[in-house]
């Protein structure tokens, strides 16, 4: 076991009111609102980087937001750990659900939380996960523990696509050889049952317009004798899903790879409660494509997903008016194998061959990324697994997740090294929702274990 | 012929310009940040019918916006005209597709208004159709030709329904008795082809919100394993028509009339040019119910459109959420016999029953109206046909109108008298959309031809 006990009881204030100062900048990537907000984060994310001992650390400017790079080399024949993470937060709209500010991080209890839970936009989503690194980073550089080569790549961009980040990952891959890749930014199954994701959805995310009539028009004189671009646009989304559920865009699914039953009954293990799982986001019934549990569908399955819908008169009172335009935001979650600019493609062919006469329809694909899943008898796993069973007390559950973290297949593709996901949040911690939050028991646990998988790995890597 | 040139020319730029000045207020009754400007409206049409010589003018508070009414008795025994009107408008949004600021009125020469058009929200819908008849009663009483007694309620609500209208009518029957009706509220079908509005559809106007989990959740990790509000809400819109585009609402048919084959080819016998409709609002083909013409659809057949929508993320760039809710506008326009109540509980009933285990539906009715069908044998409506050929040289064509005024069938039940739509505005003039405008040409016109209603009116009921 690592000193660290001493000097996190001394630092614990520090630590929690860095990650609150963190908090209070909405760097969103996604509204060129915030835009001066991102960079001024890029630049603290530069200075807690050098606090925290590497020994370089440098801003470096892309097209869009900058990556903050940081290094430590202590012996070129040790392992070298690459650490991902990004600075960026999603949008915190509808910003009246919050029951505080967004940006005025608060520390409130809750049932699962007992001790606590930072609440802020990006609380964990990952600006908290991200900064678990800084931290076990100064606590190894300060006690003298650090047993290998470390590397920091933390992006902006991450919640919009990261479009900068693989451009700037193909271009340096020299500057980031690494043995293996971590990342906190994904969630574990509860308190008490450490998890390591082994596995993780792409993303295929388009914007679609329908255009009718060149001008709104008057529903009455009109209504009846054009085609509604809203109705046509409901049409036609309500057309992607057929009676089970299945996405109905021809070759949607052939590079779906079906799991074996002996898999499915591996995953079906993992503690899971139906009737928990409806309480916590408040509906009566689970609802998915037919033939798959709720935990399949939302890992192994992919799905289409309508994000964002808007058209016509949308303000207080009546105007009885036939829209010009309709558009909406719809992303695809894709399961490993699914080449993302290839679903992007049959969907954007799909849906414009589907248009009726009267309306002309545009696909804008907006970003994506693949799936990736990584093994568990990898040296990187068994370092995490051993790392989580000293702070855990057990060893953690491999899980397959539903969300998607585009870069990392391209990691394994440009870097060729394998990505171990350890993640230290709850699915209750409504992360891109409004009242995100994050433990602060989390926290400290995760800049507790993270020493110690550097540790085993440098061990196992021997 | 009434002494009408002289005068008219002398007033020509006065009665322009205090048009302009009522176009210049944003008397939106649908949106309460407009609240001051259509009470300050309802001020300036009661200044302006004193003006026009009306004896008793006065401002009735509702419990909404007030109605404007004045009267001028001139001979007990001779008929009364009540005339009709309304001085709210529609919202103007989409701002941004405004050439020119919708409240700041500029007369612009087009191809079908060579004399120029006075371009503002509200100038043919209708305010500048309303103020005919302001400055028609103005020339009759300067004069002395008005030859009969006349009443005027222009009301501040018809863009919203009326509600408080119905009240006030229902309240005041003795005060509002009269013998004809007369609406400048509809269109003619074209500059040089007069006609008058013999049918109206009615409308029942809802608001429907669709709720799936409490709170707006991350589609990665749940995409696929719950009902997403959004997809939900398009599946229910788009089951709401059938492969042939007729609604699919059990008994919505049930009182709809089916016009005889000899009645539609009279109808048919219209002028009308596909190509011309097409390309007056910029569609490659038109769209709706199998087995009827653009004509019939849009007039004697029931519609459903989506007047708006919206749920979810609709800012810039991109965010990968399931939102906890979706709402709809929707309207269907009815035709006579279909009860505008009835045919609002018959869609709330079918759409909350369509709605899957995993979401609740609330379905808010808005308003609505009864449809209409005036006969062309009546005294009205030879006195008007008389009119229109006096400044015209054609006889007017009778037409069915799509667009709904809820309260003309109101007045029928309540004050036992028929009322004559005389429209002088264009289908192209854009009412309820962006650069709405109002011939210059069309505004004289109404003004030559609404004294003559008058004068053969009397004649025709002695």
């Amino acid at each position: 076991m690592l000193h660290f006990q001493s000097y996190i009881e001394e630092h614990k204030d520090r630590f929690l009111n860095e990650l609150i100062d963190l908090l209070k900048i909405p760097s969103v990537s996604a509204d060129p609102a915030y835009k001066d907000n991102v960079f001024q984060t890029a630049d603290i994310i530069k200075d807690s980087l050098l606090k925290a001992g590497c020994d370089h650390v440098e801003i470096c400017e892309t097209q869009g937001f900058p990556i903050v790079y940081g290094e430590k080399t202590i012996d070129k024949n040790l392992p070298t750990i690459l650490v991902y993470g990004h600075y960026d937060v999603q949008p915190a709209d509808p910003i009246e659900l919050w029951d505080s500010p967004p940006y005025e991080p608060v520390i409130k209890k809750t049932a699962i939380h007992p001790e606590g839970a930072i609440f802020a936009r990006g609380a964990c989503d990952d600006k908290g996960q991200m900064y678990m690194h800084v931290k076990a980073m100064e606590f190894m550089t300060e006690t003298n523990q650090l047993p290998c080569n470390v590397k920091f790549m933390i992006e902006g961009e991450e919640e919009v696509g990261s479009v900068n980040l693989s451009t700037f990952v193909k271009a340096n891959q020299e500057k980031l050889k690494n043995d293996v890749i971590l990342i906190s930014d994904t969630g574990m199954i509860a308190q008490d049952v450490p998890s390591i994701t082994t596995g993780l959805r792409g993303l295929s995310y388009v914007e679609v317009e329908v255009t009718g009539p060149n001008r709104d028009l008057h529903s009455g004189l009109y209504g009846g004798a054009v085609a509604n671009p809203i109705n046509i646009l409901t049409k036609m989304i309500a057309s992607l899903h057929d009676e089970n559920n299945h996405i109905s865009i021809p070759g949607f699914y052939d590079k779906v790879e079906d799991l074996s039953d002996a898999e499915r009954s591996e995953m079906a293990k993992a503690p899971f409660s139906l009737d928990a799982y409806e309480k916590s986001i408040g509906i009566d019934s689970v609802y998915g494509e037919k033939g798959y549990s709720t935990n399949e569908r939302n890992s192994i399955r992919p799905t289409l997903d309508v994000n964002g819908i808007w058209g016509g008169y949308i303000g207080e009172g009546a105007k009885t008016v036939i829209a010009s335009q309709a558009f909406a935001k719809i992303s695809m979650r894709l399961v490993p194998n699914q080449e993302w600019e290839a679903i992007t493609e049959l969907f954007k062919t799909h849906f414009e061959s589907i248009a009726p006469a009267g309306v002309t329809v545009k696909v804008t694909p907006h970003h994506g990324g693949q799936g990736y899943v990584t093994p568990i008898d990898s040296i990187g796993y068994e370092a995490a697994s051993k790392a989580y069973y000293d702070t855990f007390g057990k060893k953690p559950i491999p899980q397959r997740s539903g969300g998607s973290i585009p870069i990392v297949s391209l990691f394994e593709q440009e870097l060729k090294s394998k990505t171990i996901l350890m993640g230290f949040g709850l699915d209750s911690d409504a992360i891109h929702s409004p009242n995100e939050h994050f433990g602060v028991w989390n926290y400290f646990k995760g800049i507790e274990t993270i020493p110690l998988f550097y540790k085993y790995f440098t061990e196992l890597s021997k």
